[in-house]
């Protein structure tokens, strides 16, 4: 099931229109904003100015449950509805189409209300919003997902998974990154149905399902720690699950020791216990580099010397990429109290880590989370330097998934938006395929 | 399927908690607040403040996929989990319950993060909301139903229309009414699937199909009106799509003519013509008597000498109560043009119709619609007057279904928090069953 976006002008949909090799136009969707569906012969018109240019009246064209109409097919029209729970696509021609990034859109749609008084019955509804025009994958061996994190807050208030879905396909992605215990109905049991329908809603977006966010909460009773035995068992349960429902890795997030994040020592017990299933199953376990863990310390040197000590082939890094972080977030962490006199955590500082670190062990890496906390209108990050990010990645012709993890504020509808720019934000600084 | 609020602390479950004829505390509902689903042993309490007053630590108890826990418990719990989709409902023992009306809750969740470092893994989540007791229907002749116009806005946003039923039943309402043109999908041949789901529905939530919105667009086309064969055709679309769903009146809102919505002159030819079918199928067609067309008016004059003339007992009046409205609302109209100086147009100016003048009309009164736009804190609505309207209803021991049609500001959320508003004062205002 798909939900509509509260703006009048939905985030979904807004593209540059391909004829062959040429970009004829754009095209955006609107939810109805009158109170109830309405004869399509009821629409009046509708008026777009796009960055400030108004586009002549006569232009835009209406797509409405599949079929496209002029204005005048639409005054004239005996059968086409706009129905309150279905979108309706404007589409604009202009040679050329919009840049890749951010835009102002400003629309006024006009329907007449024949029960209300003749001389007001044609209404006005103003919307404006900005949409990002995001770029086609460039190609090559960066493949590029979504994690279900960068909607939290938005996802079963005003977004379903299908939605989730739904957007990620629409910007071009083809991969899809979930957290277990969020986002499995019924964890760790789901139904057979829903398992089903998870394959169907991948089948439908044409999206693969990449990385599988596992926890092992070490610390789950207050008396005692998991045994490594328990522990096992956990990670266990999560690659099963997660090769049930198609996922190639699983992030297991062990409980740590310290603020340096040290994860508790029946990680390596457990994983090893694991190794095997891992491999019959072909599902990685992938333990994340995450802020305030440098790529230079010895938990990461750990991981790598587990990778050496084994042979395994079925344990790799991911790195979430708050660890190059440059400038401190200070929107607020959830659930996290400061400091008086700080205006952060310890851990919250940026890292800052070389992104020559990032360069030596990227032949142990199999997942990147592209963590981010704020794309500007001209798709500056303010936070993370993606431009040596990227050309180290070509530099080094690293191959594998580029998941977009957004944890800036959790104001309705930003995830959204922020996932798509920095989608477009990333494709641009890819210079090859 | 349901959605969530995006508040943590949830409209729907705030309730008195009775124990025959005791009242034994009250209870609410949350949403995780936190971006995962966790096992139930890392809930690490939970603060409760209602009203200001401090609820003591070991009182509340929480119930978790349908099993209840104390804190103890929930610490000790090895299988029971809060997942990111479902609500935990927290159940404050207090002889003698919440007064009806507006209480502040305000909470602090605990959760324990094991993957956060050890001296921060005690995360405090604090939320605070205004939400409302509604008390039970006082029984008797006079019905509590709920129109899906009063969640505009909301509606395919943030909620769905199970999400409405589901509301409506929470606060004990038994009635439901919708909008035909906008609630049923595929309108006006909706799929056997969805019409058994609407059944379904219904059934689900204990709630009766009350009366369905509908229209006649006579100004459907731009160069002709409806002829009245169309228009009688329309409303007999209608009156067997409304049949069909189990509902027992429709209101068709036919095209007007003028500034006090005098109906379009076809209204009566193609009523008459439809008649029959709505004693066959026992569906009342019902105009609505709306601001600002008074009752001592010709519209609704012509309506009255329409059943004198007919003799038929398939039409009567369905009353909108904007027409009591004694202050003017000034929160603007979507899509309504105001002229300069003006601070509305005209026909939105406060009518203040005399309950006297209801009352005449009572016996030919079938359906009432209990529009209003704000009620406040201590439940005082703003605009119409509640005492006498219920007062004359009573007197005059009218039976038939108040419907909410809550047409304040469309901010989220808010039609479900005064529709909450406006049971608890209809309720509190009935003197007897």
């Amino acid at each position: 099931m798909l939900m509509l976006d509260r703006d009048i002008i939905q985030g979904r949909g807004f593209r540059n229109l391909v004829d062959g090799d040429r970009i004829t136009g754009f095209q955006f969707q609107l939810r109805n904003p009158n109170y109830r569906g309405t004869s399509a012969s009821l629409l009046d018109g509708i008026d777009v100015t796009i960055d400030g240019e108004k586009i002549p009246d006569h232009l835009p064209v209406w797509t409405l449950q599949g079929r496209t109409f002029s204005l005048d097919e639409l005054r004239a029209s005996t059968d086409a509805r706009w129905q309150l729970d279905e979108t309706a696509t404007i589409t604009v021609p202009k040679p050329g189409g919009l840049s890749v990034g951010v835009h102002d859109i400003d629309v006024v749609v006009y329907l007449r209300r024949p029960y209300f008084p003749p001389m007001v019955s044609r209404s006005a509804f103003p919307a404006q919003a900005k949409r990002v025009i995001v770029p086609p994958v460039p190609g090559g061996g960066l493949r590029y997902a979504v994690s279900t994190y960068s909607h939290s807050g938005d996802l079963y208030t005003s977004m379903t998974l299908e939605d989730v879905l739904a957007d990620t396909a629409d910007i071009g992605a083809t991969g899809i990154e979930i957290l277990g215990e969020a986002n499995v109905p019924g964890y760790p049991t789901p139904s057979p149905a829903w398992v089903d329908s998870w394959h169907e809603l991948l089948a439908t977006y044409g999206l693969t399902a990449t990385n599988f966010g596992a926890w092992v909460d070490t610390a789950m009773w207050r008396d005692r720690d998991l045994t490594e035995e328990e522990a096992a068992a956990q990670l266990q349960l999560d690659l099963r699950l997660a090769s049930r429902l198609g996922f190639t890795s699983i992030r297991p997030k062990f409980g740590v020791t310290s603020f340096e994040l040290d994860p508790h020592p029946v990680w390596s017990g457990a994983v090893q216990r694991s190794l095997d299933l891992a491999a019959e199953l072909d599902v990685l376990i992938c333990p994340e580099i995450h802020s305030p863990t440098p790529i230079k310390h010895p938990v990461t040197q750990g991981y790598l010397e587990f990778i050496e000590r084994t042979g395994t082939d079925h344990f790799k890094l991911l790195i979430d990429t708050g660890i190059f972080q440059t400038a401190p977030v200070d929107d607020g962490h959830e659930g996290v109290e400061i400091e008086e006199g700080k205006k952060r955590p310890a851990f919250l500082e940026p890292l800052a880590v070389p992104i020559s670190d990032l360069v030596e062990i990227l032949p142990q890496v199999y997942f990147i989370q592209t963590k981010f906390f704020e794309i500007d209108d001209q798709l500056g990050d303010l936070h993370v330097p993606w431009a040596p990010i990227m050309a180290a990645l070509e530099e080094a012709n690293w191959n594998g998934w580029l998941s977009s993890e957004y944890e800036g504020r959790r104001e309705p509808y930003r995830g959204r938006d922020q996932v798509r720019r920095q989608h477009a934000l990333l494709r641009s600084l890819q210079t090859r395929p």
